[in-house]
């Protein structure tokens, strides 16, 4: 078995508390905090869920977690990555899917972040390389806001592979490219689309460009030559959503 | 005179030697580190523009930066916010004028890069409060990933005051509410605008979102029940850029 994880942060707790409560093993509160409502809350869903809930001195908790913990962390067991070959079998045939493809995306709080705006987009699926690639840490479902259970993420060996096989089930592969000549919003999405999201500092890497089918920017003005990754995939998948909304209330 | 501040990381003390120079006083080398392509760039234009630089011990520059410097650091002045009667006289007159009001923004990393968002999308600029709002640290100047420059930053002591004199100026208040009826994307924005974002854990204030003209929200999926608000304005930003270009095109 791995070893437990720590989630902290009130909001994060609650979330998890909502969407994924086996996940966890204890909570743990800091003596002396302020009851307030989320705290209330806290304990009052755990107590249903009949989960542990321990009092544990401020300090003992600043070492489980450290980091911000707002007087609550939950013990978890880690987050459990959805197969590739299962992925699969789930969108066969599928027409408006969407799945968002990070190429070595390393800022734990961008992915968290994009975790978050994918779930609440309805994204299918989250494909990560095995290597040089944040994995789901603390701090990426943190910066979730608890939202990791509600996106199968899948992580793979290869992206290029993986792009391979998503064309044979009829993926279009989208790469978000600074210096594309196609707007992002000139593109019609009416079809299954994986969306390729390069790292932080170097983009998405050639031999994975080379495979996209299509290439689009977001226009920058003020010579500004690129916008952080989690904000930028935000505007990508919101504009696929916008489109598909539109698109069923005709 | 402000105490000095320190900027920290490649990229960053890359931006502003492009685009606010005349803040730097001194950039500061970590001994022994790599002189790769970005560091020789750095050490050129510092050059090039006669600005200092000195080489330190690393454990120095750990101890002036509190971060992930890179090797790299520029001490700076710190940034000049610009008066909210010079945003009002620079404005008068426009007809398809962008300004975002964070209302209560504390994140340091998710105003920052609000501030890369509004940059690269050609925002007049960004009104803060000056109480219970992060102002423009270190911190949030690595994030906007020195973009700071390139948007005129106004400080007010009251968000609603502001707001009502945008009015008077022919503004539409636009305020970002997870519950608003309205999504995003079914306004049309062809008028002046002032995007109004609450902070992380509350949104928009009562009496802020009272002021608001019109409220609109992204559709969210899953239960999901707020997105980033970096990530929630990016997507609302770029949605006011996509509709101008697409008109000024037809």
């Amino acid at each position: 078995m791995s070893k437990p994880e720590v989630i902290y942060g009130r909001n994060p707790v609650i979330s998890l508390l909502e969407t994924n409560r086996k996940r966890i093993n204890k909570i743990f509160i800091a003596k002396g905090i302020k009851y307030d409502e989320k705290i209330k809350n806290i304990i009052r869903m755990a107590r249903e869920y009949k989960i542990n809930v321990q009092e544990i001195p401020r300090d003992r908790l600043d070492k489980i977690t450290q980091g911000v913990h707002q007087g609550v962390a939950a013990s978890v067991s880690p987050v459990e990555y959805t197969d590739f070959n299962t992925l699969l079998e789930n969108i066969k045939g599928r027409q408006n899917s969407l799945i968002v493809i990070l190429d070595k995306i390393e800022d734990p709080h961008n992915f968290g972040s994009i975790i978050r705006s994918s779930a609440s987009a309805g994204v299918d699926a989250i494909i990560i390389a095995k290597r040089r690639s944040a994995p789901v840490t603390p701090a990426v479902e943190k910066a979730s806001a608890g939202t990791v259970a509600l996106v199968p993420i899948v992580q793979v060996s290869n992206i290029s592979n993986a792009i391979e096989k998503l064309k044979d089930y009829n993926f279009w592969i989208i790469g978000a490219e600074a210096d594309a000549e196609k707007y992002y919003f000139e593109q019609d999405y009416d079809m299954n689309c994986a969306l390729v999201m390069g790292g932080e500092d170097q983009g998405i890497s050639p031999l994975v460009k080379k495979n996209c089918d299509i290439l689009t920017s977001i226009p920058m003005e003020n010579n500004v030559n690129s916008l952080n990754v989690a904000n930028s995939a935000s505007i990508l998948i919101y504009e696929i959503v916008r489109q598909r909304i539109l698109k069923n209330k005709k």
